[in-house]
């Protein structure tokens, strides 16, 4: 910025605030202006809930998720389908899941996925505890839930091979149209996937 | 949320961000978990940026901008225009002007605008101060920087009207800003040619 419009602390703020995913330069200065003309009933509870989140949050050392303990609240959950584990990319993607309601399992959080350009190596992902997980006696189903990206499907394809020599089911989320998508929009690999697994009615 | 997927103290952290203008609660939820997984190079600046600015932001008593000392750093800064006084309604507005360099003067900023719906009166906003200072033999021009809307052009009339009597040239901006558009939304390059050809009222 060419001149100093306001104090270092206000500019260090808005500084930090675009860096946070989908805040950009212009919209964190507004997120920064509204925190501060609402100093006691925003500013005040969000410094609050974010020094108290990064004392508590932490990683779940059995399934990858985060949480305020350690096992997290689903691996400790005793309602849960402790036979199937539901593998995900991302901590994002097993809270999509949950949101969804469709699933009352375990889950493992992979922490991203194989790439030859970005790197990532089986042994950067959290696989060898996924294999020791699967060969757990209570264990019955291994729900691959990753992107159906190439990356995604390359590390599902991995997992498997990984997993052949146990006694467990391997599965992957069913490919089809989007609930809600019309046909005009998706992609041609879409249809022809929902196609091909159509369902008699 | 019908499940509990995580700790209390994140789905806080959650809850606070999903109130910042920008973000939903999807987009919070993306970007706590950014936070999260940046703990020490993100999370933790951002509590203490948050800390700071919320310890030491403060209304210019003279100006009404925001900043971390009071008066302000434009009200202080010798090397301003202070025969001019631009008069805006929010802060917001100030730091888009100043961003677009067409001005080196002192600023007002109302806090609003007049409004029959919301119930702002004159009273409610920063007008007498704006008179008295209006009022000091050193100004020589009153920029009404109002936005192009209806309250906003309401409010320029109802100030143009109080400052009459006094020794001192009223101008708004040039039409250039858009009609209906707001200031903080409009580019550098249309705040600086709105500027430059301000107009006598």
């Amino acid at each position: 910025m060419a001149r100093q419009v306001t104090g270092p602390e206000i500019e260090r703020l808005i500084q930090v605030m675009a860096k946070l995913p989908g805040l950009g330069p212009r919209s964190a200065r507004r997120a920064a202006l509204h925190l501060i003309k609402n100093r006691d009933k925003l500013m005040g509870p969000l410094a609050t809930a974010l020094a108290e989140a990064h004392r508590k949050a932490a990683l779940c050392s059995i399934c990858g998720n985060i949480d305020t303990c350690d096992p997290c609240t689903i691996c400790l959950d005793p309602r849960r389908d402790r036979g199937i584990i539901c593998v995900v990319e991302e901590v994002g993607d097993l809270w999509a899941l949950e949101r969804s309601g469709a699933l009352s399992c375990l889950y493992h959080v992979l922490g991203g996925t194989l790439s030859a350009i970005g790197g990532l190596r089986p042994e950067d992902l959290n696989i060898d505890g996924l294999i020791r997980r699967a060969a757990d006696p209570q264990t019955r189903e291994i729900l691959l839930a990753l992107n159906a990206t190439v990356e995604g499907q390359t590390t599902a394809h991995y997992i498997a091979e990984r997993l052949a020599g146990l006694e467990v089911q391997i599965s992957r989320l069913a490919h089809g149209v989007p609930v809600g998508g019309e046909l005009d929009y998706l992609d041609e690999g879409t249809l022809a996937a929902a196609v091909k697994a159509r369902r008699p009615v």
